[in-house]
């Protein structure tokens, strides 16, 4: 682990390719005071990445930004080894593209000093899917943003069969310096952990679309004018632990478990062992920690009364209305 | 339509069934001036009543309370003829069985004046299914909202078989003239939209429980600190939308629809056929109207940042920090 090292010494971090999320992580490392070298072979790469840069630095000072950190502190580079010449951390955010990310790994191996961590920020394969071409493949993770990688904090993090450990904690713990939200998993899941999730939702909906059982106006509307307004600050599971009043989850799981095979979606749900049902009851009752269920409701309360005055404020949209699928 | 009139005319309320969604509902029509009638055979639940509306006074303060509100304005009453006695609207929130169900719309048929909108709370059953026993039925409305009914603008709006279309037409009027945010469905789906969109989430959820895959905690922050920052003010169409760049919606589905299959959730994708692309990516050109590419990727990143704030000094939650599975 030498030139590895501490998570604190990072100075130059190589962005290869700068489309919307390389270029979103070139901004947000350059807001955390790194001077990056961003690999591209698109003769527009500069100005794209001028662009996107210009607009995102605004919200990031509004958040993130450290002092002295440094605009223009950045490079483009269409050879790879020089652009990953001295830097002590590789993004790879090149386009979904499975050989692509093949050969491209194996020519990072190759120029990549030893021991440098490389992360991908694939959505959609695994690590041990794309580090087929590479010998060793040790320092090949993955760190997944979400978008905009230079504003939402999740990042998920997870290696391949070759992967060694330490790779994936030296990468959640320098994720996790720089100010992001860290999602350690411990076995490779398509489409990780949010886009699962959000996949759900997004299916369901475009069923419903294609049915004529709901509107494109109708599913965002049900969503920003619903669930929506609670999910940023309680997730889904808190969520259904609050909707089971005192009793919380495991009211919810004990009592309307029957139900959870109601056709509700059209995806259908698991058995509910009692292994399910304690594991999730258990992480209801960590989440809440010392809150009750009436410390929980009124964060609930409060944090909806000021989202809904928030996107009163934010949003361009005409007042509610009614409306109809004709 | 003699009775039922102007939505404007509704001075009293009642409210059958006073637990969490009918005490949530009598608050609101409390804030918004109305006198409210509730029936519930508990002998507790005026007290309970009392502490809800306590609990929820401060928060309707913050957004939807009419000059001239009056918090006390409501009585309890075990007899349903004397609760629906002189009443202009009828909101009914029992518990979610059937056989209940059907038996309190033949006594509220029986005991109601003619012409006064029914409608109910369920999220579970469908107009027609509860309506079975009632002579009539043409005013049997289903006003589906959303936990808490004080705060959460939406309510889907459906009527069943036998419900007359100015029934529902009078229900979506009314709840949009008292603030609410109001989908009026033109079929009954189980589950209405948010909740089968809400539940195909909360199954994946489970199911990824399940088989070890994520934690509860997971899960929860893979939403608050990811898409969930979004969803308040961009619904999931829109911000797919959003995620096709300046192709926007159609070059999503034009470009990434064969990975439309792959498996990022267990439920199956539906075919991608040309009306169903037509129809997602026509919806979203009129969600956007005349915000340009540019316009909603700035409008994202305002609501973020003022998000982001937010949750900030709102959650009691620990800083972001690595874990794992283990």
């Amino acid at each position: 682990m030498s030139r590895r090292g501490n998570v604190e010494d990072v100075r130059t971090i190589a962005c290869v390719g700068a489309g919307t999320i390389g270029g979103g992580w070139a901004a947000y490392f350059l807001a955390r005071g790194y001077t990056v070298k961003v690999w591209d072979p698109s003769p527009e790469a500069g100005e794209r990445l001028t662009r996107l840069i210009d607009n995102a630095w605004p919200a990031l000072r509004e958040l993130d930004l450290l002092d002295g950190a440094d605009k223009d502190a950045w490079t483009v580079h269409t050879d790879l080894a020089e652009a990953v010449e001295g830097v002590d951390f590789v993004q790879e955010s090149a386009p979904e593209d499975l050989e692509l990310k093949r050969r491209l790994f194996a020519d990072l191996d190759s120029v990549c000093a030893p021991d440098v961590v490389i992360a991908s920020s694939t959505s959609g394969y695994s690590m041990t899917e794309m580090a087929t071409e590479v010998t060793g493949g040790d320092r090949f993770v993955v760190g997944h943003p979400f978008n905009p990688p230079y504003l939402i904090p999740l990042v998920e993090v997870v290696g391949g069969e070759k992967t060694a450990p330490e790779a994936v904690t030296w990468a959640a713990d320098f994720y996790t310096f720089i100010g992001k939200s860290v999602i350690r998993m411990d076995r490779e899941v398509p489409g990780f952990i949010a886009n699962r999730l959000q996949e759900a939702l997004w299916r369901e909906a475009l069923h419903m679309i294609d049915n004529g059982e709901a509107t494109v106006d109708q599913i965002d509307r049900s969503i920003t004018d619903g669930p929506g307004l609670r999910w940023p600050f309680h997730g889904p599971m808190l969520t259904f632990h609050l909707a089971g009043g005192e009793g919380g989850m495991a009211h919810m799981l004990d009592h309307f478990g029957p139900s959870l095979k109601s056709p509700w979606t059209r995806l259908t749900a698991p058995e509910l062992t009692e292994q399910l049902r304690n594991a999730t009851v258990d992480g209801c009752q960590t989440a809440s920690g010392e809150r009750s269920h009436r410390d929980l409701v009124l964060e609930r309360d409060a944090g909806i009364v000021a989202l809904r005055k928030l996107t009163q404020s934010l949003t361009t949209k005409a007042p509610a209305q009614s409306d109809s699928v004709a």
